[in-house]
């Protein structure tokens, strides 16, 4: 059952979406932290390790309680310590136990670099497939086949005789109507087997595979639990899909599914050892450095993928998992460098080099591409969750297959006729950040050059544009309005996909069109007085290319609202801090433009679609509330089920356990002194009653349950039997009273990862709050007074 | 009264030093949050912003509550929104708050860019002016004033005719013994006159001005206050006699102080908007990216800068300011290089370019400086603290002035006889790090050159190791001793003095020892089997600068147990991550080596030396106990002292603030059933008594204090007249229960910044557990038991 099938199965109307993950969570919201109790004696130790095997995991879609792990660790950690001091065994295997997170992000560096080289690979071949096959061995892509082949020259190495499209192979003419025709036709049909193959696998085997991955992935890291998502099963069919997806052509990426990969890693790399796999707060730590890892080999930029990991995807990052993503990181990257999938040694994806300094004026344009960027991210963020609403809602929802074959067609029939969408989505980026040296062979370089030129190769001064740099600018402006229209209905189909690339590429065409205009603006009328100062006639003065990377960094950023970790990612593809002021101005403003259009970026909005219980950090909570008015019961409500230290009995917790599906329940010393004395979960509590009525002597329906320290004397010695179940008894249960303000109740719930927290007033209990309510509540005021959240 | 004299007065025993805050925070532990009182009347804030100014901020040397702080900034914020809906004036006020932060962020870049422009070149030149002077003008530096010439040729241009040594200058000979002589005897005097003048400006003006201040800005950062540390008088004064101390030729760097500086910046811009320096939160997110600024100029490395404030020295540090930390650092970065202090356009301090690979057999020397790394960080951080212990405990810390000439003069003498040492500590790393080109006429490069070699200037094979090689070596090995034992010394004087250009500079001497070592044995014995692979006769394979940096990342890394920081301001330095495995591979051997001997870094440890109530983020709390053992009272003690809400009598309270010094008092229902209903601030207390008394009619010694929510009826009619003093009662103060593990509680008071926290049992107050306690009984743990803490 995925969580989208529990979600349908529980509220099919989309406008209830803050009451989604309520219902889900009625029954985990309430749990305790039993490895607390500490008397001295450890009994309780034993007791969760042995006779219950299941209490102390969590079911799925349920939250993890923070702290109860935090404390389960240190707990392992000091036994173990302990032991070490008993023999050279046991300190050894200490060692190894310390050890065992650096072994753990050496193998998911590995993996990972390893995968995302296979992906490029069979990325690269398999989108050359669509167009023609290699004769020497079809195994090749263009770029490889024509490499190997001696006869090519510098001119036309990509028109070598080892490469054939499809219809020269299949008809013997290469040229004509006719060709053109067949190879339109032959590369919507792979197009359509691709993307038919992926969905299908998709729809087959894994069901999560679909998808950018990162929404859920902050969810989980946030404390979710989401059975399978990260699973064998899901790596192996996202990383085949994603092949798929990204070779059909499609308008989507390969990055954030591959952060989706890196985490899939990471998980079956805890299970190799007990610390990681038995602990879902250790086990956190692991996927946001596996997170790291992921971005590290998308971009090629380790330090931009471990800022990614700490800005956007993780919710709790202590500083030592900080130096492990970047450990992982870094393997990673070298791994990849080490399959050489581009084949040209360089780390990053874009490997760009500028010659030409940027001047102060080109900061208007750099802002207006900022200001492009916010508009399409916020146009992007409303177009695509608006069509993501009506596709769970209507009957499209229901033939995910077909949509995704639709999509495909209309997008290869489009794309074809177009040399800018025609080839891979990276390959036009690539070209786009390119700046024109002499040895470019591309229609945007096709200048009109100067006969008497005598300069060296690097130091090419503005040049009027030529004819094919004017019909280059027509197909991108006509790329541009393709990929904006049809992004939006790509990103959240039923297969892999990321939006990096997407947005990057609209991104990159604005800047490159931006940047051709100005630069023969500049070349043009070079004595206007804002060009009069920094280009002299026979300067370089504009690099287009800069322009179109300015773009792509500033529409990343409206739609992920990334700030530092994006600047670094660009910062690293570049490798010079130069150009680092254009990629920040355009990305502020980007944010602050597209902020101005609703504070969430894409995978929060995603988030809210879908339900998923997260507590977002970013969010300030700035309403005057009180804990009393979020705590349940409400007046209206009946009184909050609870079990007292000393009067219930076995059939009084059994019954409360039947009627009710709270996860746990306050223990008080009376129901008329409502003094709280502690926190009982209800599996502990299901668990303890079976095995006693089955081992135990005596303890019958009317058996009183007792919570007390000391042992009952006086029902010692009489019938029946009572049950001591103090040991279960969470003795230190999480309190706030009744006055404290919600904005510190959401904060301790954030810092601390609660689960609940109990309120009191005056030492009597009066309500519970769990993390659903906390959710709801902040959902509710939102909805209220979205205005007050505008400044921040 | 400075924090050293407080602290001296209080006890003058280093044994007790755990105890040392303790006396100290007795006053200020206790505190509450008032403004969380929001019973919807909005009095409570008038009453605080009017009839008590001090109601609200803190007293020197006391802990700030952050969630008071951030609660209070929430009002503010509230109260901004809601007025911006009243009118446009109010709305333009609300955006301009809503910039502040931003204004602030860019001032503090400009100013400290500029301070460490002016600082640059004001040390360069008095660096110099120790050598001799500049005829043309006397205000250039030894370079500025041979740049200007234009005799000079490429090869004597330290030998141009304007810049005359002082013994040239003043008896006309510059060669021969008495030259030498009066150069040496010069070259100390002015040592000792620069020293001299700072030692006696930090006595005379700014004792806050001395040391690298990074420890007190971490305190700081973590929530106390240290008046006048951050002050303008401070800043002026650093400035001043950061420039002399460096220029005295001591082994001190400027980094450290350049955050100091920096932080005192930001202290000051933060006092221009009320929004900061009214609320010491925000300030603190302010000092955090000033600390960024810092480390951005000191280094040219503004994404180290950041990371180093991230993992170093901030304590909250919310996503919000990573991104404004960023930009004061790229701020910060970007006026530098507009001054251009070291004439080269360049962003950073050690510019290399490197043109040889590393190999894969290098790890082992690179891991081997590596641990050197790690014995040097734990042999200075043993040394440096005994020797300040004993400055504090003996005759030695009553005369700073004469230990700082004491020990100028033993370096000045001991430096000028090496040409290593007789430089600026940056000059050599500089010289350290630098690959031996063709044009480098550095006693360092004089290899045996092949005469017919005819090769390109930046591949040059390895070559056998000249004269001048070996002599350089045995310099170098004296400089390595003489660095290592005076840096313990110098560290800690009354002066400004930052450890980190020191330190490298041990790293990048024995890393350039090792490189030549390395290169020689390569060349020599090119058929060894390690060498055979990679190291062809011939071929440019052992890169000795490459090993003074990884080196000097090693040792840098063994004092200040930096990592990723470290890493990145490396990589910032080299721009390109190819030699990022080899500076990471040195710089976690040598914090694993340096954390064998000890688990805190030279900050943490001057913190306690110091007695700062710092609570380490990284420390992990490990042991097994509960609340009840580490809260007040003890079972020995005096029961707690509390208000009840409606028998106290005015007499009764006024003797209670009398006899103690407690800073706040939980009330409770009645003193027999101790259940808890709030807590109410001395301070606060105090004013409203001292107000009710002169303003109030009918309030005397015996009027009751009522804390009740409702109007005291009965007591109305009778004489005298109560006294209602629930608006100050903060009625949610933060509660654990006894049997809490002491583990969630320092997760408690870490994460949420407390002040103090009640520990109830079923509702009845027991006792309280403040920060010093908390501080005190992990000090305790610790010393009990230290090799629980080794595994992390």
């Amino acid at each position: 059952k995925t969580w989208t099938q529990y979600h349908k199965g529980l509220s099919g109307d989309p406008n209830t979406k803050n009451d989604n993950f309520i219902h889900l969570m009625g029954a985990s919201s309430t749990g305790a932290t039993p490895s607390e109790e500490m008397n001295g004696t450890g009994n309780l130790m034993d007791f969760l390790d042995e006779p219950f095997p299941d209490v102390g995991t969590y079911e799925d879609f349920h939250t993890i309680d923070w702290l109860r792990e935090k404390s389960r660790d240190t707990d392992r950690h000091r036994k173990i310590t302990t032991k070490s001091k008993e023999s050279y065994w046991e300190l050894i295997k200490s060692l190894l136990d310390a050890w065992s997170g650096w072994v753990v992000m050496l193998l998911i560096g590995m993996l990972t670099g390893t995968l995302a080289g296979v992906i490029d690979l069979a990325v690269d071949w398999m989108t050359d497939l669509k167009e023609g096959v290699c004769l020497s061995a079809f195994y090749y892509s263009h770029e490889q086949c024509c490499w190997t082949s001696n006869e090519t020259t510098f001119d036309d190495r990509d028109k070598c005789p080892q490469w054939q499209k499809w219809a020269e192979l299949m008809t013997g003419h290469s040229e004509g109507a006719g060709a053109y025709v067949l190879n339109y036709f032959l590369y919507v049909l792979w197009a359509l087997l691709f993307s038919f193959l992926a969905v299908s696998l998709v729809r087959v085997f894994a069901p999560y595979a679909c998808g950018s991955g990162i929404p859920e992935i902050k969810t989980i890291l946030s404390g979710f639990i989401i059975r399978g998502y990260l699973g064998k099963w899901t790596l192996l069919i996202k990383t085949v899909t994603l092949v798929l997806a990204v070779s059909s052509g499609l308008s989507l990426g390969k990055e954030g599914p591959l952060v989706h990969v890196a985490c899939c890693c990471g998980n079956l790399f805890c299970s190799l050892f007990s610390k990681y796999s038995k602990n879902e707060g250790k086990r956190r730590e692991v996927l946001s450095a596996a997170a790291a890892a992921g971005v590290s080999v998308a971009f090629g930029a380790p330090i931009g993928g471990v800022l990614f990991s700490l800005e956007e995807v993780s919710y709790y990052f202590p500083l030592k998992t900080l130096w492990r993503s970047f450990f992982a990181a870094l393997v990673a990257a070298f791994t990849l460098r080490a399959i050489n999938p581009f084949g040209n040694s360089r780390l990053v994806l874009f490997y760009v080099e500028y010659h030409t300094p940027w001047y102060m004026a080109e900061l208007v344009p750099f802002i207006l591409l900022g200001v492009f960027g916010g508009l399409w991210g916020a146009l992007f963020i409303r177009g695509n969750i608006a069509w993501c609403r009506r596709r769970k809602t209507t009957l499209l929802g229901k033939y995910p297959v077909l949509e995704v074959i639709v999509i495909t067609g209309i997008t290869a029939v489009l794309a074809f006729p177009n040399p800018y969408t025609r080839r891979s989505t990276s390959e036009l980026i690539s070209e786009l950040f390119n700046d024109c040296g002499a040895l470019e062979s591309s229609q945007l370089c096709d200048y009109v050059n100067n006969p008497n030129m005598s300069r060296p190769v690097d130091d090419i001064p503005d040049r009027p544009a030529g004819p094919g740099v004017y019909s280059a600018l027509w197909q991108l402006a006509l790329a541009l309005i393709f990929k904006i229209v049809i992004t939006i209905f790509t990103f959240g189909m039923k297969i892999p996909s990321g939006l990096f690339i997407p947005s990057m590429a609209v991104g990159a065409i604005a800047g490159r069109i931006v940047g051709i205009a100005v630069e023969q603006m500049a070349y043009h009328h070079h004595d206007w007085i804002i060009f009069k100062n920094w280009c002299r006639p026979g300067a370089d003065c504009v690099t287009p290319g800069l322009y179109a990377m300015v773009g792509a960094a500033a529409c990343l950023g409206g739609v992920t609202r990334m700030t530092v970790s994006l600047v670094v990612i660009m910062f690293e593809l570049t490798g010079g801090l130069e150009y680092i002021v254009p990629l920040m101005a355009a990305a502020v403003t980007s944010k602050w433009v597209a902020d101005a259009f609703g504070k969430e970026g894409i995978y929060e909005s995603h988030i809210q679609l879908n339900g998923y219980p997260y507590l977002d950090v970013r969010d300030e909570f700035t309403h005057r509330t009180l804990a009393t008015d979020v705590m349940r019961p409400r007046r209206s409500e009946p009184p909050l089920a609870v079990l007292t230290q000393d009067s219930t009995t076995v059939e009084d917790v059994e019954t409360l356990i039947k009627d009710t599906d709270y996860n746990g329940f306050p223990v008080v010393v009376s129901r008329e002194s409502e003094r709280l004395i502690g926190f009982v979960q209800r599996r502990e509590l299901t668990v303890a009653i079976k095995t006693a009525r089955q081992k135990q002597d005596g303890v019958v329906s009317s058996s009183v349950v007792y919570f007390t320290e000391d042992n009952p004397q006086v029902a010692e010695a009489c019938d029946p039997q009572p049950l001591k179940l103090r040991r279960i008894l969470n003795l230190s249960p999480f309190t706030v009273t009744d006055h404290t303000p919600m904005e510190t109740v959401v904060d301790i719930f954030r810092k601390l990862g609660l689960r609940q927290c109990l309120v009191t007033r005056s030492g009597r209990l009066l309500g519970i709050i769990t993390k659903k309510d906390v959710l709801r509540h902040m959902a509710q005021m939102m909805n209220q007074d979205p205005e007050s959240i505008m400044f921040n």
